[in-house]
């Protein structure tokens, strides 16, 4: 059985952002799969997903750090500048950081550790809207 | 067909460790599959799973100082900080690495490529053992 | 349905190459998808795959300049050095980007967004011809 959904995530700031929830209750076939395996896909080249802890939003604030420090804004040898000095850097941590995630599907839920959950990571300053693909693969209870 | 199957890696020191074969015993349902694929997820978001060169031991040794090299363990500007100082560390290696790998299953075995492993990564000092879901998903023979 | 293609991608110097359509119409069978995924897997561990922008080639220069500046060529520590001073560096970028990237399918194409592509990321100095392995998993037209 194979279920596909075309979802929208919500504009937010540059940064690190948990939306499990956000993206599991657009996809409600989840209840009805025994075993499976949800893909969800960033149709962008300048955002990405990711999977980490799910409590303490200061790990989200690390991470915004952490890559902003080791991926640079303005490197001189950058050719890519024309959309700004947000756009290549943007390129690079999707990259890094990866376009989708496939999470295991067990009785009708996401089978996700005690402290994993997805991150929508935005790398520039005004992304806007971004679309995901959520690709739904498994057998019906 | 889907079959899903969750088993313990056993614990392992802080660094790269070739778990190819500790994996796939442990699903014997690989043998029974033409064509498919083998989707093998970390439940946890401090230790990480990749692919690499599966003879030279050394490799492994180089990952190790290279990630803490490039991943600072006290760094200033981190915030998350109270669980010491190998956590936030390990939260960044795990996104960096990811949470997953998919290998393509070819007549019942793994269809890797000659030199290619299955690296379990630890990036906490004492991880303890470590849950993974396996969700294999093919055309049986 | 499983379907599962071999493939060779032809040698690339080393760099980052758009191979999107190197790759698509080499597995035909995807226009009778309905609904589905397309696994694609390198078989190498000093070359990856990623999804990126597919319009401005700077943006792969940019690429290949930022991943030799963060991931040095002849580092003091490493202790794998036996195949050349390109062979460690080609084994980190290979783990960081990723062996394998897995696409939607959506009415018989591959549902990416506008601005992307799939990049084969050669890290070799001379990486010669990259073999592959397509597995596409769905539901037929």
């Amino acid at each position: 059985m194979v279920i596909q959904r075309e979802i929208t995530l919500r504009p937010q700031n540059r940064g690190f952002h948990l939306v499990t929830t956000e993206i599991s209750t657009q996809i409600p076939e989840l209840k009805t799969i025994r075993h499976g395996l949800l893909h969800i896909f960033m149709k962008h080249t300048s955002a990405s997903l990711t999977l980490n802890e799910n409590a303490d939003p200061t790990v989200r604030t690390d991470f915004e750090s952490y890559f902003n420090k080791t991926i640079p804004e303005n490197a001189s040898y950058f050719e890519h500048d024309t959309e700004g000095s947000d756009d290549m850097q943007a390129h690079l941590k999707s990259s890094i950081l990866g376009s989708s995630v496939s999470i295991p599907i067990t009785d009708g839920r996401l089978n996700l550790g005690t402290w994993q959950g997805i991150y929508f990571c935005e790398h520039r300053n005004y992304g806007g809207a971004r679309e995901l693909i959520l690709t739904l693969i498994g057998e019906v209870k």
